[in-house]
């Protein structure tokens, strides 16, 4: 328990809106977080520009500073609010063009398979999302990639990849083993009723036998 | 007639695109009349970035410069594919914002008041879109603006403002005459099976008398 006043450790922890929650709601709860937090994704593909931008403000209120912010899809709101990075989807701008246009934004891309992956670095992703590791309702129909595709991803490129996807506490380790840099959870956090001791059990994992070697 | 081989005007015409129309075919319809055209606008709400990237291709491809097309919303797109400008709607990104990070964009502004117009202006628009003037199909549940309230816009600031809504081929003088820089056509174009005759009929009022005064 005590690693936890540690703050951010040795792999990233990724905090992603869910599309459900409120902004407004969700800022308030990351903000209780945010210390214990590498990135706050807000990934909301019913709200608008200027919703979004509410979004980031309101984070940023909330003690969530812009350097952790990373915004899905509007390369837009993440150019004009100063966020640390975008992360784009297989609908988004192209990662090149993103990469040319905005040179000052760091770019992540959601991947699904090693190519996908390889190709993202090869158009100069600074780092990939992959999953889902793990079954997760949010993806109900879809088979759980598992931790050997992982380390297959992992294994095929140079860049982060962070893994995303019914990941649990007791999975944090597993899942770095398989090479992955960080994790990145949705509802887990983001609807729970005390965040901080969500974040906390995916903290204490820093203390770990395997972790501290 | 003859006066059609004029091309581009005295007074700006854009089309719009109406988020029925496949873009693809939207863009081949656009290319037949791009000489007669001053702006092609995508605004395709339900679409990707990618599929507005697509779009902005196909447009290309079919003759008509990127220095004609105007993306809605999507700044972001506007930028990496170098288009003329951007017009913003009141769920978009701030003109000030757009304005400063972006400066190399044209910024067009949609506003219903001339409280809107003059604070668009103030935010550093590069022109508005003001609508809609007369009834139209797509706006059925509101009350026109009528010429009136045009002229009270038009007068109210020193940008040019577009009328957009219903607007006819007869009714290019009266909305000139209020003090419009151009109108916005939608459905009448994109729609029609022969883009170029709608079009003409627009650009004959070129000829008229008032207007050649």
């Amino acid at each position: 328990m005590k690693k936890f006043t540690k703050l951010c450790g040795t792999w990233s922890l990724n905090v992603i809106s869910n599309g459900r929650l409120p902004l407004e709601e969700f800022a308030v709860k990351m903000g209780r977080i945010a210390p214990y937090v590498d990135y706050v994704h807000i990934r909301e593909k019913k709200c608008t520009a200027k919703e979004i931008v509410a979004g980031v403000r309101k984070l940023v209120s909330e003690g969530v500073p812009r350097s952790k912010i990373i915004i899905n899809d509007r390369v837009d709101v993440a150019v004009v609010e100063k966020t640390y990075g975008v992360q784009l989807a297989h609908h988004s701008l192209d990662i090149r063009a993103v990469k040319h246009s905005f040179p000052q934004l760091k770019v992540g891309k959601s991947v699904h398979s090693a190519e996908e992956a390889q190709e993202a670095e090869k158009q100069g992703a600074d780092y990939l999302l992959y999953g889902h590791i793990y079954e997760t309702a949010s993806k109900a129909d879809l088979p759980a990639k598992g931790l050997e595709n992982l380390k297959c991803v992992t294994s095929s490129v140079t860049i982060p990849v962070i893994a995303i996807g019914g990941i649990k506490p007791e999975h944090v380790v597993p899942v770095i083993q398989a090479g992955a840099s960080g994790i990145a959870v949705m509802s887990s956090v983001g609807e729970a009723a005390d965040p901080l001791s969500v974040i906390q059990s995916y903290r204490e994992m820093e203390g770990s036998e395997w972790l501290s070697k």
